[in-house]
């Protein structure tokens, strides 16, 4: 294998340890190799610590003189929270920068490559770049369109019934994929769902660390669980404040009508809903992403999964399917009323296919 | 690895060979093994042609003689169309006999087994039973329980969808997966469909020669295709005779009201439905397995589908999802109208998923 490949791996296995915790800053590795040896190692861990570079020059040292960086995302270029980057591998003497991909943030976007090359740094650009996208799809869309990466969830019968016709509902799934679900919410930057579902199954929409596989808590200790902020939409005013998502750690934004008491401390208003209880589900998710909201798990029901569909405003859909049948009175997976010809289908394709437990785990993204 | 499974394995894959031609027979694969050495190779290729056992003593001559026998079913101790196999074994001097499993038709039942120890030969059983089991599901499953081996296909959107509101519903798969089909429908003793599907599509249920995967015309020619015998439930006698099946070769048996004139020469009717337009699936299942039906592949609507689960009569559901939503008003997979609570919903194990083109090919069994 071709040692670039080899190290950039590793600083991208690096980058992902910190997918817990980064939001909103992107994840970022950083490998030092000197003379065919991994002399420093980083990673970012949470917004206002060091960067990648910092934590790899500093375990490095004086060693760093003459030594080659893989970087799975451009070093940065301004003041921050912290020092650029870009100048902490200058001063180090690192004398050869190989840097997966590009940063789309307007305050890098080339900057940081420029700032390198300026000081006489040889500088290569574009290794392993799709796997640098992958472990940023939140921070990278947010940063390109504005927008967050929006992630669908919906756990449903073979026949595509995600409760019955009375809504009993507890449970299609099993433990182990309600528990797999944990992670993709300790990932996400915020949750989002609705007044009906918070109320129906009195939902916590919380990450419980104790239901988090082994090998994540080794990366992920109990002292650092980060509640993603859940934001619910109530358009018609219906939460009183003693449900389940009040009484846990964690912020709540919600969307419902304007000058209401607020519903709980831990609670705010983030947009509100028109008079006739419309929601503009662009805008919100506009103004999550103004908020540094860089990913969006959606767990609700049908409504907002449809309405999120057919206004083309997912990019993944995770569906978790369980092996029963629970047939045509059973309650939809998803509604699209305007849907009348086959070939206007909403199109997907499957990214990847896993048994979870005695389901199955089916992610698609958006063609 | 173990000698005796490499040999019996070599024996299975000899088996498979047949799996298109050998109904209503089973699949039987045989290898004469002499010094570490395979000495004689067959498989049973049709009903009425020589037993595995009979092709691999021939290859084998004179050799056979103080050789070992690896067979994937009992060998027979009947007259059947062709002699016992077992005495074609004892003759040829074979003194070792490793068999994969006991043969549950109550011709044989073990006293193949019987008359070769008789004759002073070593005979060992239950070897790799497992595979021997699923290269036979049908034969087996007629011949334990008097039904056939059920297999329901299902092609649906993500949301479980088989169908616009509007009945449009091609194509919801892609081709691929279309072609797919072609595959098990090749290796099915009979194809179950009903009218309505008959009409709406107007199907042909035919295997379709140059729709089959090359690997798959090497070992199963074209002059060798067989139609599997298609079973058309017509309860309330609406077809007419000019349909699509009725001009293609092969046989159709009709389930329909008594005294009709025949539709076209090639068909017949096999049972009758009840004046209220009734048909006990039940019963119907069991005189197909009376005719020598092993297995039957179901392609139909979602009535026939719900009936065949509610009643318990699947035994396998093949369903290929699209990457595709249609939403709520689109037609639903499966009809089960009894289903009031979650618990009683009809349970599957996922057996095996496969991509196929752009779609999924999931296979579940009847837990």
């Amino acid at each position: 294998m071709d040692k670039d490949l080899y190290y950039m791996q590793q600083a991208i296995e690096l980058a992902e340890l910190g997918r817990f915790t980064t939001t909103p800053n992107p994840n970022v590795g950083c490998v030092i190799v000197k003379n065919d040896q991994i002399i420093g190692k980083g990673y970012h861990q949470k917004a206002g610590q060091p960067h990648a570079e910092v934590y790899a020059l500093r375990m490095a040292g004086d060693q760093s003189k003459g030594a080659t960086a893989y970087v799975t995302l451009e070093p940065c270029s301004h003041f921050g929270r912290t020092p650029p980057c870009a100048d902490a591998l200058i001063q180090a003497g690192i004398t050869r920068v190989i840097i997966a991909m590009q940063d789309p943030n307007p305050n890098v976007a080339g900057n940081g490559i420029k700032r390198l090359k300026d000081a006489g740094i040889e500088v290569q650009v574009g290794i392993l770049t799709e796997q640098a996208e992958a472990i940023n799809k939140g921070f990278l869309k947010r940063m390109r369109t504005g927008l967050p990466y929006v992630q669908l969830k919906m756990a449903a019968s073979l026949d595509g019934k995600i409760a019955m016709a009375s809504g009993e509902s507890k449970w299609i799934t099993s433990a182990l994929a309600r528990q797999d679900v944990q992670q993709y919410r300790a990932q996400a930057s915020c949750i989002l769902s609705t007044r009906k579902t918070v109320q129906a199954d009195n939902a916590s929409l919380t990450v419980r660390f104790n239901e988090l596989p082994d090998s994540i808590k080794e990366i992920y200790p109990f002292d650092e669980v980060r509640q993603p902020v859940r934001v619910i939409i109530d358009s018609q005013n219906q939460m009183i404040g003693n449900e389940n998502i009040f009484n846990n750690s964690g912020e709540n934004w919600i969307v419902r009508k304007q000058n209401l008491p607020i519903l709980s401390s831990n609670s705010k208003l983030i947009i509100e809903s028109s008079t006739n209880h419309q929601v503009d589900l662009s805008e919100l998710l506009s103004i999550l992403a103004k908020q540094q909201m860089n990913s969006v798990w959606v767990e609700a029901g049908s409504h907002l999964a449809g309405a999120l569909i057919e206004q083309d405003l997912v990019d993944e859909l995770i569906i978790y399917y369980a092996p029963k049948l629970l047939g045509h009175n059973a309650q939809d997976m998803c509604v699209l009323p305007n849907l009348q010809k086959l070939s206007f289908a909403p199109q997907f394709q499957f990214e990847s296919v896993d048994v979870v437990g005695d389901d199955l785990r089916v992610v698609l993204k958006r063609k």
